[in-house]
């Protein structure tokens, strides 16, 4: 018997709920949940996970990667994976295949389906593997400790040569290069920076313009490393801010430390937004805090559960989360902070070691 | 009337092809085919396209950067944005909305087809935008061109600092942080830098393994830059080559340049693709070259034609692809050539600067 390790105890949870949900198998195609159950960092691949065995359909590419990477069974596909998957589900005799619906193209599921068997059915199984991803193992928790302390050294290092006239995308690799020097793979997600007006736009990409004097600079950024996800925004600005910004971000950080004061097992994410709302209501910028509080992160940089207005999800311990309040003024710009936070047994720990004043350039 | 640009005239193009597909509409959602239509950039949006109007649909964090990006009418969705898709095509009394089934989730389809009144019908429409974006504008291979021309510039200034001993990783974000020095906004791909027997995986990670004296080392690398991609493969030896690696990367240097020679109007891909495979047999190294000669890129770095043994297109110009051969040896390592060309009226134009010669470092 091949020892325990955590992807075979991983696939052994998903392999055991298979019965009730009357599954003879689960097709897993989507990257981080391939990844979840084996390991698997290639970009193209399929995981048919039985009761008591798994096969992992990739391309030739990763035929030497994939042994290295994965401990289940591996066939290496010469055209298009779905006609390696088809074909076995049609050997083994399958009948209920569970598919991913929000992961999946129509496209795959029209070509899978009319190669299938007709007495063979696939079954809509929506976040099954994301819920358990939701909670994370100590291990786990570890490596996410790991890039978001990649992250705010990369941040300190490169923030330490910004300067007025620096472009916004001259700042952003230079934070980019830092958290790869650092270990980090690449970052997990596009880096924000947006200097002056274009601090309003919440997904601003940075472009050729330059920081200048007397103005607001938003970053936001986060690092992949051993796969794991970590997410930041911090605020600088390039000279001494003037009342009206001191006073606005000083609201945002009270709506943060508030939300971030809510989180513990058994609260809803819709208590944290509502109290970030509830601060910002009170200084009259509710109706400028234009997107949710929160998400989870993980081998995603988005995943659940979302911290926002309409979710009804739960908090638990071993859940990992962004609270990240924000306000868009147009014109004047946009302040946010954002930390990484890991929901414990009695609270919640802030992983994000970055002083959350207002840094002066 | 407003002035004729290029994403005006791309929507007349797809609005005049409706009436002969017997459609209403047309609903695109990918991004890079919603850039393309529209310029819009942001990470959520969906576009409706009639005979004589346009709407793109968008969430609350895009509506100032839509709006400076997008000259048509733009929505801004409160919740999911198919409610108000779904909402737009029952109150515009839409029948048949062509959709791309090769780019939305199953989850989508369905969640879209069941808010829409009972004789409206979402029809699969593969391929439509991504043929009209194969043949590349002037200013797009223009583009292009720039693209190509910082990737190779930061290959040169990179690779001036590479060293043995040099970590893998640290080489990647060297490069990747010269290429967004030099305008890019980020790589095309995960810049694979890999050395030794790792560069036998033909899509490598970088890790913290270091370059080794008397090794090989893969450097696969692209950046984009405002949307638009390049694509090149270069290899390095740490030390003096050894006879079999000379002779071998001669070979795969034969077959690449033999399937550019190929590259006119006119010609059918697989014939690209056979070319690079019939030199490579000569030397005994067909069944090592595991992948397809070469792909599109434009607004994706991975886009159709395909240049494989099995693709059916033939070349036009205005189209940019890849050539790029290599072999992979399980223990002795990976030899990969690739340049960027664009298919001109007569042949073939090859967009990277970068010397082939094996770079002995």
């Amino acid at each position: 018997m091949p020892p325990v390790d955590g992807y075979t105890e991983r696939r052994r949870t998903v392999a055991s709920g298979l019965a009730g949900r009357k599954l003879d198998a689960m097709l897993i195609a989507f990257s981080p949940n391939l990844r979840y159950l084996t390991g698997f960092t290639g970009s193209n691949g399929s995981l048919l996970l039985l009761p008591d065995d798994a096969i992992l359909f990739t391309d030739p590419r990763y035929q030497i990667q994939a042994r290295q990477e994965v401990n289940c069974r591996v066939r290496i596909a010469k055209g298009a994976l779905l006609l390696d998957v088809a074909a076995a589900i049609g050997k083994l005799r399958l009948r209920r295949i569970g598919y991913e619906p929000s992961r999946m193209t129509c496209d795959f599921f029209n070509s899978l389906t009319a190669r299938l068997p007709l007495k063979t059915s696939l079954e809509a199984v929506s976040g099954w593997i994301e819920e358990l991803r939701m909670i994370k193992s100590p291990p786990e928790q570890q490596l996410i400790r790991r890039s978001v302390e990649t992250n705010s050294r990369a941040f300190d290092q490169a923030v330490a040569r910004a300067r007025a006239g620096m472009k916004e995308q001259d700042l952003a690799a230079e934070l980019e290069y830092r958290m790869r020097r650092l270990g980090a793979e690449k970052p997990a997600f596009e880096t924000i920076v947006a200097a002056g007006a274009r601090s309003a736009l919440p997904h601003a990409q940075p472009t050729r313009a330059r920081m200048e004097a007397g103005g607001l600079v938003v970053v936001d950024m986060g690092a992949m490393q051993d796969g794991y996800c970590s997410d930041m925004t911090r605020m600088l600005f390039l000279g001494t801010p003037p009342a009206k910004v001191k006073r606005t971000y000083r609201a945002v950080l009270e709506a943060q430390l508030a939300a971030i004061d809510t989180v513990r097992p058994g609260v809803s994410t819709a208590q944290v937004d509502r109290q970030a709302r509830r601060v910002l209501k009170s200084y009259g910028l509710d109706r400028a805090f234009v997107h949710s509080t929160g998400h989870g992160l993980g081998l995603e940089i988005h995943e659940p559960p979302r911290i926002g207005k309409r979710d009804k999800s739960r908090l638990k311990a071993g859940m990992t989360v962004t609270i990240e309040p924000g306000v868009y003024l147009e014109g004047f710009g946009g302040i946010r902070i954002e930390d990484t936070v890991v929901v414990t047994e009695t609270g919640c720990e802030i992983l994000t070691p970055t002083s959350k004043e207002l840094r002066e350039i």
